[in-house]
Order: structure tokens, then C-alpha cells, then sequence
């Protein structure tokens, strides 16, 4: 490593934190050796988060298992399927070697970026080499379909309670696309084991990629999973021709049923108000870049589900999250007019007009009604 | 009053209500008999408020100053400055007449509609002719600048408590031009007395204008004053090139310093999520019909405030507002980084590139850090 290196990575992994009220005024420089990280997963996020930390300086690979992937970051810094136009950091390096471990242990940052639905099969095949002292960061969204349960939860079910509590969670508004321009960028990451948190924090800071620390993953998690049917929602009315107040409107009650199946589980109402939170929702559900917004968007056009599914070019992962937030919802009692609406477009069969116009015409309530504040953990 | 409209004035005022909780059955009717309605103030909002309400059946009068804006409605169902190619409902009236007191007291309802910098004016006007028994709403938004008071304080100040804390506030995500489209809105009505909440929502509930109740005046104010500081910023990130990431970020910690003023002055955190905090975030702080938004925008692209102002063709609270908030955020002891970001860039010289850069370098934290919820009353 040159030394002008080790004096940025030196000037980055001594942060002097900010006290935790404007009364104290303790700093607490914490140091961390978090140099060699492995990405799993060589999609958009994993490739726009190993190209930021390989900039940082840092050792970084990404696992993929398409051999050309690999091979094209080896040899000619560009992912081949993904972000085709970015030249990546010259140092960033790929694999498709995994499951004889050697990456995994050469690795003290591990960062999962694998769709929800094969976390468990990652995780399973990882099991066996992932120790306490790597610091795992899951950035992946949503609900496992066939168990309703939370990445979180299938992190711990699968590796155990001991290394499983330690995983963290980074999520927030980030367009992989703009990450990789170094677009200013603010996201959370959330530990139950704050000093994990903290490391992830340093890990990943830097002035145009702000990360902000917090403890509630389950808010995170919740957070993260259902604002993809609150954009299929935001994209259905902008289809429709609502215009803004609708949006904004049909984004908020969107919030507050979030809101109302986080706290359920456990959650702190105010996470939903963060990055995790708000923010993902503001970029997510009112963005054409989002693809869950332009599947509901085309849905209100008229397009049939089928159609658009088959034409849009990559997956939307909010038409499966809706299947398994609808049982969720229903399953722990929480009223959630948004989301049923969407079902009932996607799966039911129903008119999205009639959809909107069965929301359009609920009773009269009040903002927080149904927010069962006795639940939260906090 | 023709038979037909009896008809929906009686579905309108006797609500089923929602129950508190999915597991309480028990509704409770309302029925109310608000159908005589004064709106203070000709401008965009009061219009369109004034519009709807006449639109649903109710006798409703415009107080304006204007002479030609009160000819304009009456003979011709037309307001000459605002709207003006919209047809208003033709039962809409209009009245210059407001001291002699005959228009307050054949109201039963009176919606002031006036900027926040003459409210005073206008309470003070109004004071010997309202009483207990009109239900009172209030529109307007933003900080007294001389004496840094909120709305609903200095109704308390001028009219007294005992009809002041009767007052209720109507706050949300909703541009004048669409409501009087009949696009679909939502809002929120905050009121000390829940009561007077549940007259306004009943008054104002309509299909396409759905109206949520709540108790949180504080909060509701201290979101509405603020917000316009929010959409300086983030009009002002766009102006610089800067893109989706950012501007999710810029308006989500903006959000999180609304919750920290609010929660400092008594309001419940839960508020800014809602309707009034992040609804109305969500259409300022993102859209050109915003003038606040549009003024940091062409600061962002480097034009000097006076000029943007010269040349707005109206005005922009915000910067006002600004003002207000920064001494108040001082005042009380609250940590606000991007207001005192807009303050420097709009008041004390500092360049819009310099200030975000002041922004983006500051410490990482914890993302609700200073937060006082030892401070809410709630």
C-alpha cells in the first residue's frame, strides 16, 4: 500500500464522531482495519459498492458466478452485464471461486448483495467459513416469499443467533448508477450491535457517500421491503394521470401502513422517517428509474401484468413482495389498504381504477390510526 | 336548499367513522351543521378551498381586498389574478366587506387564507365578531418574522385562549390548481379540541379530498413553516447537477432537523410523517410548481437571489422563512445544518457550492442524533 494509501485510509478510519447530544462533548475516535473486502454479488448495487470501496482504497473483490463477469472486471475493468458503460477502479478484482472458501476468508468485510430469494442458499454455502470476526453487511431488500420472513431473520436462522445478531444492514436512497458517479449520497445501516454499525459506517463514509448509523433493523428491514408496493402504487396513480398531490398523498398513507406493520414487528416508528425510510420512498416510489414505479405506472396506463413483466428487461421485485406483504399484513392483523390494493391489480384480477377508487372512498380517520405504538421494541 | 342537495349534505355530515383500533367495532355518527362558509383571503389556496366546499353544496363567501378580484367572482365566476382559467362553482361569492362583521357572523365556518405576515392583522380585524361557535381553520404556513411566533400562537395571542385553542389547522400535500381540478388530495386538520378536528374534516371530507384528523397542532405548524427551508436546499442540490440520491438525501435530513425544532417545541415525532411533514416534503421539495423549490433551483445554477426574486412573478415564503427559522433554531438550541446552510448562502454571502460542501463534510452520526424526545409532550 503507497502511503498517500494508508494517510487517506488512516484520515478515514479515525472518525471523530459526533457527541450523541449538542450538550456532550465527548468525541470518540474509533479505528478499524477493515481493508479487504468481498462483494457477493456482481449486480448493479454490488458492483456500484465495490467499485466506491475500491476507490476508497481498499481490497476489494466481487463473487460472481458468470465467468464472463469475472472476467471482464479482471481484464478490462467493466462489468459486462451491468453498468456497461462505467470503467470500475483498476484495483477491483472478481471471482467466481466461492465455495472453497478461500475469498471468505481472506475477506474482513463481507458484503451481501444477492436477491432475498437465494439469501438463504448464500448463506447456507458461507456458513461454514463466515466467522464473528467479519463484518457482514446485507444491502439486499424485501420478503422471502415461501416463509414471509425478513433477510434479518433468515441471517439468523441460518447462521445462528451468536454471528447472526452481528450482520448489519445498509440501505437508504441510492441509485447504483449514481453511487458510481460519486453522486452525493446519504444512506443508514443498522446493527443490533452498535460497535457493528460503527464499523460499517467507517467502512463505507466518505464527503459524497454519508452514512448514518442506527439500531433498528427490523425497522430497516420492513422499510426497505415494502416500499416497492408502495411504488407499484405511486407508479399505478401517476398511470392513471393523478398528478402530484395524489402522489404525494398515496406515498404518505403508504408510509403510515409501513409504519403500522414495522411497529407490529417490533420497529421504531422514527426509523421510518430516515433514510431507510422516507428517503428510499421519496427516490423509489416517484422515479421512472425505479422499476417497480414504471411496472405500476404501465399498470395504470392499461398494460396488462403479464405483458409488462415480460417486456421490462429485469425484475421487479415488488410484484413478489407484494404477494408476501399482503399474507404478512394479514397474517399479523395490520390494516393495509395500500398494499391490498395492489394485490388485488396484480393477483386478483380487479380494475386499477376500481383499485384506486376503493381507496379514494374509505371512511374518514384519523393520521395515526391503528399505529400500535405498544408493540415497538423501543 | 334543493332536496338533492340536502341529500348529500347529509351523506357528507354523518360520518361512520373508522374505529380507533381493527379491533373495536363500535362507530360513532357525527352529524354537524357547517354550511355557511367565509374564506379570508382570494388567493390560490383560499380559491381553490372555497371552490370545493361551494362545489359540495355549501354557501360559501370570499372575502378579498381586491375590488376587481370580488367583481371578477361574482359577475363572472372568475378570480382575475388566480386561477383564471379556471370557471368556479357559480354559488361562489365574493365580498370586500369584512369590518362592519355581517360576513363573520352569517358564517358558521371562516377559513383564513392570508399570508402569515398579515394574519395578525386580520386576527385582530376579525376578534370582535368571532365567537366559540365558528369552527375556524387556518390555512397558512410559515414563522412571524418579527416576533418568530408559529400561526397557531399568535391566534392565542390575539383572539385569547378560550376561542384561540378552538382553531384548527389544515396542512398537506396540495397544489391550488389541482384540488380545484378535482384531482385526488389528502390532507390533515390538526386541533387542540378534537371536536373542532372532526367539524373540519367532516366539512371538508370529499372523495377526491380526503381529510385526516389529528391532535398534533404544533407539529402540523412547525412542519408547514419549515418545509419551505427544505425545498430552498433541495431546489438549490438540483440546481448544481446534483441528481436523485442526493435530493432524497438533502429532503430526508431536512426532515429529520423539522422533527428535531418540532419535537423541541412539544410536537409528537409521529406528525412528520405524516401528511403536514412528509406529504407536503414530498410535493415542495421536488416539484418546478414550487416557488421555493424554483428559487434554490436558480440559485443552484448561479444566479443571484435578488434577480431571482425580481423575477419570480411572486413570492417565495421560504426565504422569509429562512430568516425566522435559522433565529429560531438558535434561539432554542437545535442543531440545523441544512437551515443554517440555506441562511448562509441566502444571507451572509457564502457560496451555494461552498455551503453543500459545508454540508456534505460534516461528521458522520447517528441518524436520529439529537432528537429530544424528552421534549414531546405526547
Amino acid at each position: 500500500m503507497s502511503s498517500d494509501q494508508d494517510q487517506r485510509m488512516g484520515a478515514r478510519h479515525s472518525l471523530h464522531r459526533q457527541p450523541a447530544s449538542e450538550n456532550q462533548t465527548i468525541s470518540t475516535p474509533i479505528a478499524f482495519n477493515d481493508t479487504s473486502v468481498l462483494v457477493l454479488g456482481g449486480g448493479n448495487f454490488g458492483t456500484c459498492l465495490a467499485d466506491h470501496l475500491a476507490a476508497m482504497g481498499n481490497e476489494v473483490t466481487i463473487y460472481a458466478r458468470d465467468q464472463k463477469v469475472v472476467d471482464g472486471i479482471n481484464n478490462d475493468h467493466h462489468n459486462v452485464k451491468y453498468m456497461k458503460d462505467v470503467v470500475l477502479t483498476d484495483t477491483l478484482k472478481a471471482t467466481s471461486q466461492l465455495e472453497d472458501g478461500a475469498a471468505i476468508q481472506a475477506a474482513t468485510v463481507i458484503i451481501f448483495s444477492i436477491p432475498t430469494q437465494h439469501l438463504r442458499d448464500i448463506l447456507a454455502k458461507t456458513k461454514p467459513f463466515v466467522t464473528k470476526s467479519h463484518l457482514t453487511i446485507f444491502v439486499n431488500k424485501g420478503i422471502e416469499i415461501h416463509s414471509g420472513k425478513l433477510p434479518c431473520d433468515i441471517v439468523e436462522e441460518v447462521w445462528g443467533k451468536e454471528i447472526g445478531e452481528c450482520a448489519t444492514y445498509l440501505s437508504g436512497p441510492s441509485f447504483a448508477m449514481e453511487v458510481v458517479k460519486r453522486q452525493p449520497t446519504c444512506v443508514s445501516v443498522a446493527s443490533r450491535v452498535k460497535e457493528r454499525a460503527l464499523r460499517a459506517q467507517a467502512v463505507f463514509h466518505a464527503p459524497h457517500f454519508r452514512v448514518y448509523d442506527c439500531d433498528d433493523v427490523i425497522g430497516v428491514e420492513v422499510a426497505g421491503a415494502l416500499k416497492n408496493v408502495i411504488a407499484l402504487a405511486a407508479g399505478a396513480c401517476a398511470g392513471l394521470g393523478f398528478q402530484q398531490n395524489a402522489r404525494a398523498a398515496i406515498i404518505t398513507r403508504g408510509l403510515a401502513e409501513i409504519m403500522r406493520v414495522g411497529v407490529k414487528l417490533g420497529a421504531d416508528p422514527l426509523t421510518f422517517s430516515g433514510l431507510a425510510g422516507v428517503g428510499d420512498l421519496f427516490l423509489t416510489a416517484q422515479s421512472e428509474k425505479s422499476r417497480n414505479y414504471t411496472v405500476g405506472f404501465r399498470l395504470g396506463r392499461g398494460e396488462k401484468l403479464d405483458y409488462v413483466l415480460e417486456t421490462l428487461g429485469s425484475v421487479a421485485e415488488g410484484v413478489e413482495t407484494t404477494k408476501a406483504a399482503y399474507e404478512l399484513c394479514h397474517k399479523i392483523g395490520v390494516e393495509s389498504p395500500v398494499c391490498d390494493a395492489v394485490y388485488s391489480v396484480l393477483f386478483g384480477g380487479v380494475d386499477v381504477k376500481e383499485a384506486v377508487k376503493t381507496l379514494m372512498s374509505r371512511d374518514p380517520h384519523a393520521e395515526f390510526h391503528g399505529l400500535d405504538l405498544g408493540a415497538s421494541k423501543k
